[in-house]
């Protein structure tokens, strides 16, 4: 506090735009797709243990999560699928990554609210699909620097803020975006989303005296006033 | 010629390390897996046609391959394809992502010949994968730089090279790393590779006064000298 903050940095998907929705929808309609080999709860909790098992040698990013529902469905009905399955599922994969990019309430206003410090994304998940996004968002312009990196650990933002005294990290998730920043030294802003993807959640830090949290990046302009 | 070169950018896949050879060798595979739907010749033309086609959505590395393989199983078996097909496409490419990093003759000494100008990589291709792959290589801290990128065009070169004139590209993809690099003002010099995707094949400019050719990278440092 006190220090003028020199760079605020936003996570990307679900903090600026929409994402998690269109992953939530797709794996509605795999559930229904699969009913005849696995139950609905039972396939859900399936596939997030494959794609957890597949991050390490994958990666973050829809080519993941399709080659992830793959292997899925083909577990759950022990090698009964039939290919056309396998072909829908490639075809919603098409899906998410063609969806267009909604902003969310109030994100191009707290972006451009932002006069002084230097703007920058940090997003994680797939080079291509990210710079597509950042691009078809309309809010490129409006940032000095776009970083897709492929993990957000303490080290990611110590590479990122120089000055983490004075940086600032924006984001939906706790795990991602929270905690490794405050880890780094930097303050933290927590917007939550409605949905989360359950690899995010995180108990957030309430007590941490660099954690804030708000309902809306609306509100983002007075608490960044409220920190310098 | 006579200005000093500041910055020398390797490639990374087939240029410092081998990479090709376990992808037309997974490609083999896949051929002998598809042999009772599809003859081999026709099989490779239509995956490097999906490949292809894939691109835009997809961009490159192994899970693009891999979404590719599996959607060009379904596509010339008229769907009739079983799952246990799939499972041994998606084991296949959790081998690529696997492999051993294995530096190409005269990688090391190349890089660690060149003293004085910033070395940096730019590579393209998925960035867990491209980052574990340059940490395997034991070459990491020898570099100033790693940029992993979505495509490789004159545009990309331009925002590396500040000063093109001092700048030169190295890699064995004429299409990826010569051309573009030449269309951006700097100089390119080729490697070849024994083997080549067939996406990256493009013609030499042999009379560019700024592209050199070599047979191997263990010539890279008595060129760059004759550069100086």
């Amino acid at each position: 506090m006190g220090k003028p903050i020199e760079i605020v940095a936003f996570d990307a998907d679900d903090t600026l735009w929409e994402n998690e929705g269109y992953f939530r929808l797709t794996e509605e309609r795999f559930a229904a797709l699969l009913a005849p080999y696995a139950p609905d709860d039972d396939l859900r909790a399936r596939l997030l243990a494959v794609e957890r098992r597949n991050l390490a040698q994958y990666g973050y990013g829809v080519r993941s999560f399709v080659l992830s529902m793959i292997e899925t469905a083909i577990e759950v009905s022990d090698g009964r699928v039939p290919a056309s399955v396998v072909q829908t599922i490639l075809d919603e994969g098409r899906r998410i990554l063609g969806h267009p990019v909604e902003l969310l309430p109030g994100a191009r206003e707290a972006v451009e609210a932002i006069v002084g410090p230097r703007r920058i994304v940090v997003t994680k998940g797939d080079l291509l699909h990210q710079e597509g996004k950042v691009a078809a968002s309309g809010l490129g312009a409006l940032f000095d620097a776009v970083h897709i990196v492929s993990e957000k650990t303490a080290e990611t933002y110590a590479a990122l803020f120089p000055d983490p005294d004075r940086s600032v990290m924006v984001g939906n998730s706790v795990r991602s975006d929270v905690l490794p920043a405050l880890e780094a030294g930097a303050w933290a802003v927590h917007v939550p989303a409605p949905i989360t993807w359950a690899h995010e959640e995180a108990a957030p830090p309430i007590r941490h005296p660099r954690f804030r949290r708000i309902d809306s990046l609306s509100e983002l302009p007075a608490l960044l006033a409220a920190l310098a």
